[in-house]
């Protein structure tokens, strides 16, 4: 690799870094770049800086958002008696493409791994609980994956929320069994958020 | 992935345009890109602007260079008498890695190629000779692609340099080192017996 001038070396080092790329796809992807219109290639630098300009957590449901308010979060026909609590923004995103759900969000930005050093006070349980005080969400509708920590965070989410007047629900288990939320199909999805059931 | 804000479509769109990157990869890189230390995206993104800055085609031998003169062209360590002619970049970094040569480079970019149109007025022929014309090689190795298209230059370039003073040498075909036998195509075992030498 030493073989190339600096700004090549650079680039293969940054790119192997990103996880699934090694160096020899680095050197590929490296070789392509210099090659591919000068516009293209500063259209990737840039959409790179803007990603991490412009996207922050929406202050309301903490997913990813161009602005203070997300697009669900700022959209008046949603149903903000409806609340979807999930991990990940990847998972909400898997939601709304199964195109199931109506309601309104709440990213966790985690889940509850007593392992990883990661307990209630580490991810958004609190801004939950304050949304809920609220008095607008008549249903939590807990859509944490269904592996181990996906499961502890939506029983303990249940269990803060038993004195409060809303209703708490569980997405159905159409989904597989330690699967990876993010990972499965609209269909299944779509049918697990018709099922669900009270906690 | 209309569910993301278009910050990350547009890099999830940019990184689809890469070789052997998809959508689902490129969505996964992205959540990475977003995730990462703020330092790091950064450094990823000025290394693709910096890349298309500074990397040029050395004027003497048209490797990639930062500069006007590349690194090898550049050391006076290296035999001038000795001129190494290849097709591409990447073959001259693959012999550098071999390290088993230590004169100079020519890098035709490109190959001659009547199907896509390629004759010796598009690649870097007419340099070769230039260089040659100023009197300090005394051998030139063809180490251009054993396929069709980089015999047929090799065959060309010798052809061109027949009047010239010169040594002209072809790199040595035949049976990779740590191969099994069995495994070696018919045409590369034919060329390794006809140039069978005294052990």
């Amino acid at each position: 690799m030493s073989h190339y001038p600096s700004s090549i070396l650079n680039l293969i080092r940054n790119l192997s870094k990103l996880p699934g790329i090694g160096e020899k796809t680095a050197e590929r992807l490296s070789m392509h770049i210099l090659r591919m219109p000068i516009r293209e290639a500063n259209e990737l630098a840039h959409s790179i800086l803007e990603l991490r300009e412009n996207v922050r957590l929406c202050s309301l449901c903490f997913a990813l958002s161009d602005a203070e308010i997300c697009n669900i979060c700022g959209n008046p026909e949603r149903d903000a008696a409806l609340l979807c609590v999930v991990g990940q923004p990847a998972e909400m995103v898997a939601i709304e493409r199964s195109g199931s759900f109506r309601g309104l969000y709440h990213i966790l930005q985690g889940v509850l791994s007593p392992m990883d050093g990661i307990g209630p006070d580490n991810i958004r349980i609190r801004e939950l609980i304050s949304r809920i005080e609220e008095g607008q969400v008549r249903e939590v509708v807990l859509a944490t994956s269904t592996n181990v920590e996906g499961e502890a965070t939506a029983s303990y989410i249940a269990e803060c929320l038993k004195d409060y007047p809303v209703e708490v629900t569980r997405i159905a288990s159409g989904v597989p069994i330690g699967g990876e939320l993010k990972y499965v199909d609209q269909v299944t999805l779509g049918r697990a958020m018709e099922d669900r059931r009270t906690f």
